[in-house]
């Protein structure tokens, strides 16, 4: 059920945490999708940035979580796409502020400089903040369009 | 000269800090193209991105600067522009990689969740540290494409 799944990408420099990543979206009750890489290999992270953000645009996946080494290229290569809201959070006040204010539907995160802890505290606050409406409703619109 | 404007875009969250970042964009011998807003009504966050995306993509800037609450929202809508790579930073060691490896030609900073202090330092490392080319050129380019 796509409105369960949560689909996860990554370059080899954040091939390891979004392992880790993934397991908690399990034990959360999320069903993970993971769209590789799927080792240590060096790999360009648009590729992976933007395979994911085709997963969520056609409905593969709810949500989508990235890592890189920042946290930074991928999210830039996710963001191309006019479905996708991809968030750079680097603590849980951020990832919460991505979800009430910008609806992110995806959330990136660096391996290089977010410790594997704080990630998964990121994640589960990126997974249980709903997104307020209200006035951020007519932004996140203009978000398709711009 | 585009190569040494430096364009900055705001909401009304990011107001005062651009104001600040202005006066350090010329300090550092820059010359600072400000895109608005020009005061503290509130004003929806994409339309600013994408203008600053625009003056970014068409050459009236060499590089491009942008506040927002978070600086998620507002990094979101200017790269959805391919000629755009905006890196949300929150410190000088992701606006150095982001220089370092994604050639990133935008910085958005969080007016809400960086004092201004460490902004102005993230701004500094930002315009001082050149893009390290060999590997990462490849990946920068699929930015174009994806």
């Amino acid at each position: 059920m796509a409105d369960r799944t949560i689909a996860l990408a990554s370059d080899h420099a954040g091939y390891d945490l979004k392992l880790e990543l993934a397991c908690l979206v399990a034990d959360l009750g999320f069903e993970p999708l993971d769209l590789g890489t799927h080792d240590r290999e060096s790999v360009d992270y648009p590729d992976f940035g933007a395979e994911l953000g085709r997963a969520v645009a056609d409905g593969r996946a709810a949500l989508g979580v990235l890592v890189c080494g920042t946290g930074i290229g991928i999210s830039i290569a996710a963001n191309r796409n006019p479905a996708v809201r991809a968030a750079l959070c680097h603590d849980t006040t951020t990832a919460r502020l991505a979800r009430q204010h910008n609806d992110a539907n995806v959330l990136s995160i660096g391996a290089r400089t977010t410790g594997p802890e704080t990630a998964k505290d990121i994640l589960r606050a990126f997974l249980e903040t709903p997104f307020e409406g209200g006035r951020h409703a007519r932004r996140v619109d203009k978000l398709a369009t711009c």
